[in-house]
């Protein structure tokens, strides 16, 4: 870049006047302000508001709904109606979802929460993984039709962005329900396992366990220490002469949010306060481009299937375009398949370099009692419940 | 929502040890976290970088090119060669690209500003905006192909995110030209008018000129108020004992960054400062938008009018799928193109609050000395130049 120069010598230049902003260009000397961008996505992030959909699954009692009030300071279930044994034999998974807009420091949360009551409870659970898969896949499709449409403007976007799957402390680790699930589900959604009950084990068992979860690449540098598990509890006691949220036992106070004891506050920090987006971010870019991109190739098939079939029996030579590729002839688009196929797309968290991963196996525990422990912060504006049944 | 109580009376909780963290449910004390969101966004925002294209247009020796250097404290045209008398007979209007890398703060943006030398310069200008128009149309078109196709991973997107158009200060306001121009392109792209060598008028001249700015929808709050015209200089004077970027006359300096004598601070803060991600989402959200629509429903009806026309000659009664709208029959299909139609989409900028738009008659001139002011956060990573011509 050639240097600036004023024109020095020149003698009849005079200084004009500086009715305002006489400062200015010294104050912005050499700034150009595009600094700023990040700010402009800051607040426009902040007028629109953020959306998640959290998804849980595990066998019942094993806190999955207390743990979910005790992470985002709500009553998630208020009008939840516990089946008793007679009605739970002929019970099926069934998927609910419950929505609550939630609001903290100006930023406000459409949280989704994905419920599967029932999974695991039957005497024969083969394939009931499936109706959890189906779900998610109808949410893929949903999103792809939408997206594909004329309107884009108004698309409602309910992917699930995040899988909390609870263990049972009892197993000597994972039993092969737990695998077939994860094995099924972990390419199509973030999953986290959650140790559940893990106040039933002193630190020692815990760490003689064996879990096996080879299957599960979410992040390298976690894949040999997750599962995670976590104590969650609503309940507020006193502890020290501060009340903290926890369990109280005969031989003393589980808190919830000490470190300690538990790991409750590790995952509420992966969850919501680092890694909340790059869920998000995954769940997009990974997830749904696969779906996605699976999808493309069943129908380009069946397109190139039927061209062929027609050009035998048809008069006349017009091609028909093949849908969603639109310039791709058949060989492109066979290659494209074919690069697509070697590609192998595994989910993978970005890793952000200021934050380092930390999950050793940590303890959970999730508290039977669902009561709600809802915050000053929290403002809970809307909730309604959405219920649907696989046929 | 339920009140959470700790147990109360019962005497035989003890109060737990703390070993670390004893204060951190007091410090975190009914705080979810989720108001990071806008943080993690802005994070991730800085660590992907930004892009931003913008056009130029205008007839030569407007001084476009300075105007953008001086915006942004760069040199994009350092190896420009101009055109002598003889040459420029046999130009045509064509279409340059120059992308300069450039970070500030740490916020990296790459830049790619589009220029149409020989706009408007021959003797018979008819229809010399088309190639203009082409140019957007096709990056629209190129990346409606990208993000229909099965890798999506790697898309450059090469869309025009805003569109400087130069108006000359002679012709007592709009040229039929500039008429025409601005017809053809305000639903492609965002228009911004510049009143360039504005220091040839005075405020009062200014004030008088007429502009019937009718047609331009961009924003109802400055539709009174545009074009703006905005002084440029990459030349550095002394005024007052202070070094400001200026043009020095026997009468006066006129100071560039002095909101007193022109605009080219208050051009600069909407473009860069405060809407330059807004530019990028109408670009996005309504002119890429209606682009695509139009597409579809050309392709639509073509294949349904293939589809009847072989409904006639088929034996096979198998009905092709429509294209890029999965699911949709017929009737669907035609009611959302009816309903699209209907729709008259109109570019509009978001308007912040917080933000209060502030156009008048602005000044603008633009030196023809295009010496580069590079300042020191100012970092040139890569300079490449691609050259389009019409065929």
């Amino acid at each position: 870049a050639s240097t600036p120069s004023g024109p020095g010598g020149r003698g009849w230049g005079q200084p004009s006047q500086h009715p305002r902003d006489p400062h200015l260009f010294d104050q912005d000397k050499e700034y150009v302000g595009f600094a700023t961008l990040p700010n402009q996505v800051h607040r426009k992030s902040v007028k629109k508001g953020f959306d998640f959909t959290l998804m849980v699954a595990g066998e019942s009692g094993l806190g999955k709904s207390t743990l979910v009030n005790s992470l985002f300071l709500t009553d998630l279930y208020k009008d939840r109606k516990l089946l008793n044994a007679e009605e739970r034999i002929t019970q099926t998974v069934e998927i609910t979802k419950h929505t609550v807009d939630i609001e903290e420091k100006g930023v406000k949360l459409k949280l989704t929460i994905v419920d599967t009551p029932g999974f695991g409870d039957a005497v024969n659970n083969t394939e009931c993984w499936k109706s959890v898969a189906d779900y998610i896949d109808q949410q893929f499709e949903q999103y792809f039709r939408d997206e594909s449409g004329l309107n884009r403007k108004n698309i409602q976007d309910n992917r699930v962005h995040c899988c909390l799957y609870f263990i049972s402390p009892f197993g000597h680790g994972l039993r092969p329900l737990d695998v077939e699930f994860m094995k099924a589900l972990h390419e199509k959604v973030n999953i986290v396992p959650i140790l559940a009950k893990a106040d039933t084990l002193t630190p020692n068992e815990l760490n003689s366990m064996s879990l096996p979860l080879f299957w599960f690449d979410f992040k390298q540098q976690i894949h040999d220490s997750i599962p995670f598990a976590v104590i969650g509890s609503n309940t507020v006691v006193e502890a020290k002469g501060k009340r903290v949220r926890g369990r109280l036992y005969p031989w003393g106070i589980v808190e919830v949010e000490n470190s300690a004891h538990c790991d409750f506050v590790k995952l509420r920090n992966m969850l919501v306060r680092t890694h909340m987006q790059d869920l998000k971010d995954v769940t997009r870019e990974t997830h749904y481009e696969n779906y996605r991109a699976h999808c493309i190739q069943s129908m380009t098939r069946m397109v190139v299937k039927e061209r062929n079939r027609n050009k035998l029996t048809r008069e006349s030579g017009t091609d028909f375009p093949i849908p969603v590729i639109p310039g791709a002839n058949d060989t492109e688009t066979e290659k494209l398949i074919r690069e697509k196929d070697e590609e192998v797309q595994r989910p993978h968290l970005e890793c952000e370099p200021e934050f380092v991963w930390d999950w050793g196996i940590l303890h959970i525990e999730l508290s039977d009692s669902a009561q709600s422990n809802c915050g000053n912060e929290c403002v809970h504006v809307t909730e309604h419940t959405y219920t649907q049944s696989p046929a």
